[in-house]
């Protein structure tokens, strides 16, 4: 039997977020059902509901960052148990069977990953809802174990931005660690992650930001050091210094200035500008032996390999606890970038409408 | 005593090549002397002629693809000797003190390289002055020893087309090799090499041309598979693909359609298109965490370890062997793409004018 379940999300790009009443499926013999206990809010969040990145089965249900509760699970759940805490990310499904699922890499599944909202489930077709809800049903291969000792209201942002930054850090990793120089620009949701991670993986951090006012805060992260985008005689000074740069700027930009910093066969990944960049010039590349490249997102071992991590060095992203009804008002704060760093919807907040 | 010298330059942008006489420096120290018996011709010997790469202290003698015999050393050379077959690439000096010349990335010299022509020799000052010449007095540092079972006539294009080809196939040697899908695109003087490179290293190869003319010639090289770049349909197959793309197209060019090609951790590396290239999607990056780089020639380390390489494989470059006189017409032969696939001066042809 399908349970009624209650959410908030939205029914037009226009529209604010609002609760929402909806189903969620049985339990398939594989499923687990979990309560929802913490939500993270993700930009991509916003830029979904609003229908910037294509059209949009409405009624949609926000919410890739999932923290909960294990309330039921399928006969043929074997690994997680109810009672347990455990976390749900970006992907909900994927076909398990190709190359990539079964290396690791089930979000670049060749069949195509279900995303945990707004994406369409293999089985019924039915669109899938996320994390902004009281529970959510979900295949038991894409629920995570909240390692022991992990803070779970401090855990649900890992589930993507922490993911996102930890998997270019473990891609690259002989140009990440000890005696490694790494930078990180931009220092949001994502960058602050990638400054604590590279950090406690040994490297020496620089974070990179257009503002001399995030400095202080950046060093407090574990930066060593701190260059400030605009200052030109900082930026050539830093010409040939970085092994890598993990750019977590959200938009389109010119990445030529960043290319400028890698030493030789220095690596750059980008993770947010899922956008046309400006042109590179071929020589910034041709010259040490540079690349740039692009980092998704991570898969199930990636994701398992972070939470140990962050469970063993009690590292955590720096998190602003909200109310649920206090999410439209969030979203305004995070589109003007004023916060410090990822929002967290305390879903005990989350009241019954009359 | 400075040695006469005789060379084939040009005196103006817009001028042909011509004989001209000019003086080599006496030995110093570390100097070896070389009568040039091959040199190569490539595509960068034409654009520096003519000033495409910014201006030119005239006259200008190119080639850095140089073959020849030692005919005097200098009191302090230790490694070569007098009527040893050696070849010449394309720098001929650095600080050799940095930590790129100490680990072997002479070509990235911190101090800055010296080209073998139209660089500022390093102690005096003077303007270097390339292969299409009858000898040449230079560091022994970046004199190579041409390997037993080398044929010399067939070596001299592997000094630029070779290495450059053949460093991003060993930086990237993780995702070239047996078991490893790798595609060349661009079939000329560094393509072609790419293709019996990667082929020789183990790794099944696909040529991508734009002509299907050239897919019997691809064949004949090696390549496993003929891709066509205008045939969508075959693109569209060949998505998510290579492990490894070598692009040595060396013009400006949208990158994006071979990015599309790169299966999950594919890399793609230019080696030819150093001019601003059109935008790239991130998407294209993030998706399947690809990555685009590029390479420029290769270290001293990397050259040795490819002639000795070449040598064991008696795999050599397809080259047209021409007269010194020939030249000019050879550059026009050049411009429209009709080489299989590069040309080599017999230097033996060099006559003193009366």
């Amino acid at each position: 039997m399908p349970t009624a379940a209650l959410g908030w999300g939205n029914h037009a790009p226009d529209k604010p977020l609002e609760p929402i009443r909806f189903e969620r499926r049985d339990l398939r013999a594989d499923d687990v059902a979990i309560r929802i206990t913490y939500a993270g809010i993700c930009h991509s969040d916003l830029h979904h509901c609003r229908g910037d990145w294509g059209e949009v089965p409405y009624p949609a249900i926000p919410g890739h960052e999932i923290v909960g509760e294990v309330t039921a699970v399928g006969p043929e759940v074997t690994r997680v148990q109810v009672g347990q805490t455990v976390a749900v990310g970006t992907i909900v499904d994927s076909c398990l069977q190709c190359r990539e699922c079964t290396d690791g890499w089930e979000q670049f599944c060749l069949e195509g990953s279900t995303y945990t909202y707004g994406g369409r489930d293999k089985q019924d077709g039915s669109v899938t809802q996320g994390g902004y809800s009281d529970h959510i049903v979900t295949r038991e291969h894409f629920v995570f174990e909240v390692p022991d000792g992990l803070d779970p209201s401090r855990t649900a942002p890992l589930l993507c931005a922490g993911i996102t930054s930890w998997s270019p850090l473990r891609q690259y990793r002989e140009h990440v660690g000890p005696g490694k120089q790494v930078a990180v620009a931009g220092i949001g949701g994502l960058g602050h992650l990638g400054v604590k991670f590279a950090a406690a993986l040994g490297a020496e951090v620089t974070a990179i930001t257009t503002s001399e006012k995030k400095a202080e805060e950046a060093r407090a992260l574990g930066a060593a050091h701190v260059l400030v985008s605009s200052d030109r005689a900082a930026m050539k000074e830093a010409r040939n210094r970085f092994d890598f740069i993990l750019d977590t700027i959200p938009v389109a930009h010119d990445v030529q200035p960043y290319l400028g910093l890698l030493r030789r066969a220095g690596r750059m990944v980008i993770v947010g500008a899922i956008a046309p960049l400006p042109p590179i010039h071929g020589g910034l590349l041709v010259s040490n032996n540079r690349a740039i490249g692009g980092s998704g997102v991570g898969g199930v071992p990636e994701t398992v390999e972070m939470l140990d991590f962050c469970a063993e060095h009690q590292l955590y992203p720096e998190v602003e606890m909200i109310r649920m009804d206090e999410v439209n008002h969030a979203w305004e704060r995070m589109e003007k970038g004023d916060v410090r760093y990822r929002f967290v919807i305390d879903m005990s907040t989350l009241e019954r409408p009359a």
